[in-house]
């Protein structure tokens, strides 16, 4: 516990919080946009945090370990995020008024552009989620005394993400992290669910396992103290700080008031409004408490992996290859985590979660949340690998896009891809994988089709920056590949070739060995085509495509995946400055429970329905090419 | 209240109970896969149900509208669903065993090509949420007695979607909505979070509004039938019926045990079953009580809509048209509704609310929510229109793309689309959104330029079947086309066109005025280019394009989206085969924080960046084509 705060120190930081809320204004209405009312209603909330001991932060060094952290997960507060940071003297006043300027880092919702903003945040109920990945890693890898605080909004507790998080928070004990919900009872337009009612929120998280601390005047910094030194003392659960507040607070004609959400004042109520804040002393600044510098243990050194050993032709599920590439690069990522939905016999993340315990996190059927601890531990400088159905990825879908904008590595494993699983039916089938994973700006996306080139993309993943993604296979695959191929990210494999080739067929994964096996028929039947294995969906060999674009007559691609967005239309496009036509088989009407091959077939993917779709382009093609 | 059941009844109801545990087995053994002990979990709860005249509902006709619900939230019990159906002598015996074939309705999941199934399930999750969307449209737009009933399995309880439900149900006082919670303590992978631990599930269930009945023993018939009594008297809430049960429950060797997840028994195993089962008279059969006959309220006329009134000219954003839409055509749609999540003031839909209070539904934050109860709608009958921001559309994504198994139609319109919104930043540009919804099968994806189109574009997905996108703009553009244009799905409009074009320049929403305006100063530069409005961007007008393409020397596609799947994608795709060489421009890199023109200017999708890059195709052009 620090020292008490002595009422000189109360007035004083009453002063600054009336020059944040001065900059909150200013910066909201130079820039003629945000959010300054939903700023207003939070400032002594986080004054209270920052300025009186509670917090412990090095501005100098954001990255020290022993760093509490904070999370604006109600991040359209961004006005006073960054008036927070000026007030300790991180941020020039007059570079408030650069606020979501092109050229500014104080973009409009906090991005990792601005280097104090912890985690990027915008799209409402993820904050939660990140906190509870720094809090865990601090506690269970890291096992440092550091705090989070996430500061959170009434309105987004309606997301059903934030009751997945505070459910994790409560079942893995986290007592080192603190919310603050900030319930000034309006959303954007009118009223929350519940108002100023504290008792709903504190009836809830108490019954999900949280203490909660209620502070019936959110705009009273002594009781905003009280709360926060009774959430430091809580133990073996989170704290929920649940205070009351007024949106707007300080300006009496924003105050409480409806309509005033995301708007800038205009330069006469700017006026009025400073006039009733009264003058301010600009040179104000508040003192942030310093972490304890500690000794930490010697981090875990770096030991080679194994090798990766499989006989060509076994038949291995590249999700087996999953499974068993993450225990084998464990000693070469010692920061390496992996966390699953709950269905980790499924996915085979089990074979780490046995021999790794403590680097396992089981995040039970909650896609969203797991998405968001992923978040938050690889912002923490660990390498998560985050394996479900791939089908279920698309829960987390909001979650993923926005961990781009926080500029961080995670890998996402997604299993029981394509109408290969066969008779669990359509909701279990992975068909828009590739596509949402392409979507993201930066993003990496892998698909092999042998438990070998699975173990080397699995260890090319831990390496690469972003958010990667990899693709397995529920079924058995014959291996292809010797153990010693290298499968650079970016590449692709010419697996079959002639000086006679009439086309290419470009397939990954499950469709790479339906057409190895249409390839044999056809050169049966004198057909010569390319095979190319297009591990890396993107980035993507488009030179290598073009070649072979430009040496065949035409390009085939093959994938069972939705057709839009996945392989075909990736490499569609990046050939559509045209050496060649491409064709794209794809699973192009609504699935059903059946036998893989069956699907596969009636899908128009398999082996016969390649063989098919090249004879009939041969017989329509230049006779140069027949 | 029902007549209370005599222990002859119950007697016979215990010998129905066990020929569904030999079915369940049956089926599950014959098709060699699904989830026999998820169901037999719930095997009293669900008699209890349907066979002691609690349940009404008449097979005969499962549209009718006062007909009872039943929802099967966890849709791997789906061996249950099937065995209750041929329990009320609606499905043959020997088309149990049919169960996962391909050519069987009897899915590995429910999907609606079983029509006693009332909504597609198999993503956890999901179901109350539909079933809040059927109670919801008995109690407030039909005006009907009937009850909507959910089977939830507890692990999917971690699912935040579930807490949206909850809390939402409560919101709107759905006492007609009953939820059946299997706590059986296993998950797939091993225990669940709170195991047997009823009160953990009351506690929260409680706190959240909901009446809750404990049954102790969810085997006991008795017990199950009075906890639904009970939920028949609930007044002003909904009820959880929360059930202990042993998952495996009725075979020794399964009961409680782990390791018996998803797994179907073999030969061997199915002997020893059934021997413990014990004879069953397979003659047996349970009566489902009928729904009480009512004389229904005159549904609504359906009346003229208004005219669609714009100047040429006029600045009107295009998500100003939708909500200005949205009034025009209630009349002609008496089941249209609108659904929003708390953004109806930016979306517009605010408009409808305010015309038809009684047909808008606040929905709060809590996107994935939203998306099931528009489904729940749908399924009985409604026209939903669902709008946030396009961005957060992304959270509902998993029961988006589920949506499509249940077959209903529902109409998703995504505001703020783009790096055009400006200031607020990335977080809440709608940058994957047609993408997402172009994955679909059989989905709609369209993106009007102005206010008229977008008013006949509401029109037009009013009427279609399927799952229906509508992507609007938050800035102001020119109306450029007349009121009575007609908009077909499917189409596309060449707005510029002459003899002398050296390329097609194709555009939708806020990009076609880019195109536009590139098109002028490029005439003056002696430059001839056609534009084409892709506003339908799936279904796509690929002759029309083709023949633009052929016409011309090359294609050149302009989004404010990124590269991926997108519009340039569909088109890319769509002229593969190739007429002329595709060249697009999107979003290419993580946009920022900043001016909506400096934006487009920086991401190169502005009028300059199109002029820039006709001007260098043209340069690199055959000369026929300069």
């Amino acid at each position: 516990m620090e020292e008490a705060v002595t009422p000189s120190d109360r007035d004083r930081l009453e002063d600054l919080c009336r020059l944040m809320r001065t900059w909150i204004l200013e910066s909201t209405h130079a820039a003629g946009s945000g959010h300054p009312t939903s700023s207003l209603s939070a400032v002594e909330l986080m004054a209270g945090l920052f300025f009186t001991g509670q917090l412990h932060y090095d501005p100098s060094d954001p990255d020290y370990a022993n760093n509490d952290r904070v999370i604006f997960s109600k991040g359209h507060a961004s006005p006073l995020l960054y008036a927070l940071w000026a007030a300790a003297d991180q941020i020039d006043e007059d570079d408030l008024l650069t606020y979501r300027d092109f050229n500014s880092p104080l973009e409009g919702h906090p991005t990792r552009r601005f280097e104090l903003a912890e985690a990027a945040t915008g799209s409402l109920g993820q904050g939660l989620s990140i906190g509870v990945g720094k809090a865990l890693s601090a506690k269970r890898l890291d096992r440092l005394p550091c705090r989070t605080y996430v500061l959170l909004g009434d309105s987004e507790m309606a997301e059903g993400s934030q009751w997945e998080a505070v459910q994790i928070a409560a079942h893995y004990g986290l007592d080192n992290l603190v919310g603050l919900l900030d319930v000034n009872r309006l959303g954007q337009r009118g009223p929350t669910q519940f108002g100023h009612d504290l008792r709903a929120y504190q009836q809830r998280l108490e019954a999900f396992g949280w203490n909660v601390e209620l502070v019936e005047d959110g705009h009273d910094l002594e009781r905003v103290e009280t709360a926060l030194a009774f959430a430091q003392k809580a133990s073996g659960r989170p704290t929920m700080v649940v205070a009351k507040t007024l949106k707007g607070r300080g300006v009496s004609f924003l105050e409480d008031e409806e309509g005033w959400h995301g708007k800038a004042l205009d330069e006469d109520q700017l006026k009025r409004a400073l006039d009733e804040i009264g003058g301010v002393d600009r040179s104000l600044r508040g003192e942030i408490a310093r972490p304890e510098r500690i000794e930490f243990a010697e981090p875990a050194k770096e030991q080679p992996a194994g090798d990766v050993e499989y006989a060509l032709g076994d038949q291995v599920a590249t999700r087996d290859g999953y499974g068993s590439a993450l225990c084998r690069i464990a000693p070469l990522f010692p920061g390496l985590v992996a966390l699953d939905g709950e269905v980790s016999n499924s996915t085979r993340a089990k074979a780490f979660r046995e021999e790794h315990p403590d680097r396992f996190f089981e995040m039970f059927i909650a896609e969203q949340n797991m998405a968001g601890v992923a978040l938050g531990m690889a912002l923490r400088g660990k390498t998560p690998f985050v394996s479900t159905f791939a089908a279920f990825l698309t829960r987390a879908f909001d979650q993923v896009r926005m961990s781009v904008h926080s500029g961080a590595g995670i890998n996402f494993v997604g299993s029981h891809a394509g109408v290969s699983i066969g008779q669990d039916g359509p909701s279990q089938m992975g068909l828009e994988d590739l596509a949402m994973f392409r979507l993201l700006p930066g993003s990496t996306v892998l698909y092999p089709s042998d438990a070998v080139s699975t173990e080397r993309l699995v260890e090319a993943m831990a390496r690469e920056p972003g958010v990667c993604y990899l693709r397995t296979t529920r079924g058995d695959t014959p291996v292809i590949y010797e153990g010693d191929e290298e499968f650079p990210i970016g590449g692709c494999k010419v697996l079959r070739h002639s000086d006679r080739d009439i086309g290419v067929i470009v397939a990954a994964g499950v469709t790479l060995h339906e057409a190895l096996a249409a390839h044999d028929t056809l050169r049966e039947r004198g057909v010569a085509v390319r095979v190319i294995d297009l591990y890396s969906v993107k980035p993507l060999d488009a030179e290598t495509l073009r070649l072979a674009a430009e040496a065949t007559g035409f390009v085939l691609t093959v994938e069972d995946h939705y057709p839009e967005g996945g392989l075909g239309e990736a490499v569609a496009s990046a050939l559509a400055d045209h050496p060649a036509p491409v064709f794209c088989m794809a699973v192009d009407h609504r699935p059903r429970s059946g036998e893989p091959e069956r699907l596969r077939d009636e899908e128009g993917i398999s082996a016969n329905a390649i063989v098919n779709m090249v004879s009939n382009l041969a017989s329509t093609m230049q006779p140069n090419f027949r």
